[in-house]
């Protein structure tokens, strides 16, 4: 099979690093076109980029030229990866989907788009059921648009969609957040704000979140044309940044509509919870999407961030809430499943399912 | 007024580092003994101690021998403060109560002990009342014993108090702290599991937040024997440690039985706080129990703890919780009214009382 | 005797927070004016900064109302103090200058300026001797211009100098510096640069260390109207960036020209060294130049950079070097002694001498 | 080619833990025997160890029961690694090495003999010319001892080794090292002592630095029965501690004896030198000793250390250094190529050289 050619938006930001690594080697996608800011555009990427990885610029990456973000220059890429700031990508994912290009953005500005799924990939790429109605309102062939969700979304819905399918609707959620400093790129958090500290906010991370668990675990209408809102599930979020590196923590307590399940059926069903990014035999699909732990301290962003890869999610310390019904901590690698990894994995997904 | 002599247990540890540095230049209370391990007694304690904190050990104390712990060499000392670790500070706490001498403890092993006050002196200096009738079990002229609060129990408990005593009894608390690593003493944490991490347990701590919550927001019954735990009280945490040197943080999610106040009504009563270690002017009560802040993103532990002399809590960020009634942020100094600086206050307020 | 009125230029950053807290209740200087970029003018202080400072900024500075930094608006000022970049120092310093207002800069723009005195002031306070002839090639009866040594520098001269005076010349010198992140200001330095990392360069440093020496431990000459460099003393300086917030550490080590004195020698020069400031009472002055530690693990930035208000320099590891003659470690906190401190210390010096 | 059986002593500490994840999985050597403490041994591997790495234990090495360091329980393997520690390392390597097995120890109990090999892989595997000798010594037909250098000791040569092949003798060497918190184990350093902080003191590490450079760049007598510490060059050593979690950085000066060569030739020769490890084609030699890199703010530990899978040492900013002749500054994985990637790598070469 030809592999198919990507470009990559933002290709200089920390998102866009981790895109260049996942997509240096790939089977199926083939680095074509790299895109930045104006200032950056004409040059080698290995002179527009601060790159910030622990492993070298690829070989075959150090001297593509950079191009500006114009979506003429990037129509013959089958798909484009866009990790650019919400202050922009609105227009230029717009610009890219308008020439027919399928469209991976891990921003936040069509998240809510009534006919834009927002993927998270071990857990509703069924939500791509709703490409043929968006192509139709656009007027597409092989086009369109799918987001990722928020980093500390995603890492909260995959064991949610877990319980869910075992345990019925979950009513309410409380859940804290432990982030790392790479969550917000570079130059991002000054080492000033967050050396020896801890701080308590992250702009528009709670809102984010709690929107987004009832539209990802939520169902497509029958006919696709429309995604339902989950309506009973009550979501509380408070999000704090940590001196960590990579890896969000977050501290989880739910309830369930239909009563509580008992501890081991909760360790149970995350064991064995599957997604349909396993079964298309997905290049970047986890073994499994979730890794559950049983030690007392775990799981740690430092120990456990790269589990499966850094694509599954790590549960551990499944105990009962006092308060609601069951307790958990969870840890996501925010840069790859939490940001480029679910884009890349939700377009191996399209590309199994015959979108691409 | 002649100051009380004062000895200290547990000297060369952090906490009892943090004892010294308070007690040095005190205006009631004069360091008399030192009392530490039988591997330190004998040498002068700036010989014994290995010292870490930021500024040097006093003068007038660094010449002090060390002795044991030994109740018979504490008994010419009106009050003993003690920073010993749980495993010997059962035994050795009890002599020095026998030995009729005023025992302020930051141990566990009597937190639970029905005649035993658990005192956050910001909170429930009334538990002093049950003095009388533990003197009389224990056949004491001047003695006593009381307990501080853990560390993180003692800043969730300062604002809970006020919102208990401005509205009505609290039903649901879920809590989630990030605490320092100067919580667990020296060399307590290894670098090697804090540097670029966050710990998702600390053995215990959980247990006694989920318990002491509900001992210390109690009240003393009428005939002054015993105490009345609150019974409609649930309380479910979730402890982790982070790297930052001083101040735990604490996300606290709560719901009031008789329904909920409003923010405005919140943030008012928080202000309004006062307690009586402030009425009895005692030298180490802060100007007022609770530092309400208003900036998006604070409290921070650095920028925080230090808030008037560490022994204010800082309560920040109050907003509606979707799930239960009231969201807030808090920060404790843990070293200072989190463990060395209750103590001591406990003393003064003792001391105002005519106790001691 | 009247306070002198004084302007802070440059009051929002860091240099400028660390001037607000010593000045806000001096006993020689008031605060009379703050001076920002034109972005913070017209705001009250508190709302133009963004503190980020351990003790909450003083209520007598909160509500001053920031001007922009025009020379026309500080002319009632006796004193101005500078935390300025170097981008925009030159002029404004250069402009307030002209005022006939006397102005301490910590930029380096005028630090070569071969009328300008470099002073760290317990080092070369002589080195005010040149005003006179400042003044009558500006054509100021009152005005003169002063810097501050670069951070790093300061730190190095005061042992350098008490050696110097002692053993003669030292003829090489080869300096390594691990330097804390206020020392790059805010924001400065990405946390993501420097979590769990050291950068090893920071630009311009090491030319400054190499230099500077020289013009502060060479002389005045007789006439007063000119600097001797030093000639024959040669620095090598190497300046890492690492992980900690407040205190340079630099390890050095150093050639005599006329031999080696012993180890105890260099200790007891080193404990007795004494400078002017201490001798003119100055307010700010510490109470010896230079703390010496006898330990084997220190100086240490987190438990000695306050060590004398932060206005001494610690240092210890005295040894042999096998190379050239001397080797030691030292501290400096960056922003006290080797910014604001040293500052607030010479015009208090200033004063002492008649020029302000 | 049938593999090699080894052991591995101290195999739950965190060199031990190394060797586990370096051979695992390699093609010459089998896991055949793990060693610790008698507190560890009738245990799982997986039950012993606490391990901190961030890739999890191998499968094939989970269920190994360790052993205590009984010699005799280590007899059927063809080679030992050790990874104990100094105060247990002498007896027991010893104790190995009469069995007739071939040990590679990270300890420095033997580094001083004068028959045994102090051996960096890519700078001195000639000096295994004395293993017949030592055979002879010690009636021995298989079995020898090695040690590995110092970590920081490591760093050093390598460049040093490229820069006196091509240059001649380097008489004088000045050293500063800023080292990772895993070069002190585990739990080794306390984060209450490293959070915000540099330790300038690592016991004892000095001293081995200053030592060990004059064995390994030194040469093998004609009659290969001793070898011949380089008289000549003089070291300079200050070691400090960071808080980094791998990689020790390090900035040097050296001084030529025949003069200095331009930065050029220097620049040249470190990228051009390399070793016999690579020529034996060893399965863990990297590409090339040495990494040369050229931007301004490089090496760093969190970025370079990984270089060439952590077996290379990574140069950068060589410049002139105004009091010897040339200065630099290195990185190298003090875990890797500073410990158990060194023993791997020289066993390899062992095998290669048909010492195994």
């Amino acid at each position: 099979m030809a592999t198919k050619k990507v470009g990559i938006l933002g290709a200089t930001g920390t998102v866009g690093q981790r895109f260049i690594l996942l997509l240096a080697d790939h089977p199926v996608f083939t680095i074509h076109a790299l895109g930045a800011s104006s200032r950056s555009a004409g040059k080698a990427y290995k002179d527009a980029v601060r790159w910030k990885q622990a492993r070298p610029i690829p070989e075959n990456v150090k001297d593509i030229t950079v191009k500006s973000c114009d979506a003429e220059l990037f129509k013959d890429c089958d798909v484009v990866f866009s990790g650019l700031d919400a202050d922009v990508a609105g227009d230029i994912e717009m610009a890219m989907l308008k020439q027919d290009i399928a469209v991976f953005s891990n921003a936040k500005n069509y998240r809510r788009d009534p006919v834009v799924p927002l993927i998270v990939p071990t857990v509703n790429p069924d939500h791509f059921d709703l490409i043929p109605h968006q192509r139709s309102l656009h007027n597409l062939k092989k086009g369109f648009l799918v987001t990722n969700a928020n980093c500390s979304t995603t890492g909260l819905v995959v064991p949610l969609k877990a319980l869910q399918d075992a345990f019925g609707p979950i009513s309410h959620i409380i859940v804290n957040t432990q982030q790392a400093i790479s969550g917000a790129g570079y130059p991002g958090v000054p080492s000033l704000d967050i050396l020896d500290n801890v701080v308590p906010h992250i702009g528009g991370e709670e809102e984010k979140m709690e929107w987004e668990v009832g539209k990802i675990l939520g169902g497509v209408a029958d006919d696709k044309k429309s995604f339902s809102l989950l309506e009973n599930t009550v979501v509380s979020a408070t999000c704090t940044r940590v001196p960590v590196l990579d890896g969000h923590l977050e501290t989880v307590s739910v309830k369930f509509a239909n009563g509580s399940p008992s501890l081991e059926q909760v360790n149970q069903v995350l064991e064995k919870y599957s997604s349909e990014a396993e079964k298309l035999q997905c290049h970047s699909a986890p073994e499994k999407p979730i890794v559950v732990t049983y030690d007392a301290d775990r799981p740690q962003p430092r120990l456990d961030r790269e589990n499966l890869k850094g694509q599954a999610v790590t549960v551990g310390r499944v105990r009962k809430c006092p308060v609601l019904d069951i307790k958990f901590v969870l840890l996501i690698h925010n840069t790859l499943l939490g940001a480029a990894g679910s884009s890349v994995l939700n377009a191996e997904i399209a590309v199994a399912k015959g979108l691409i």
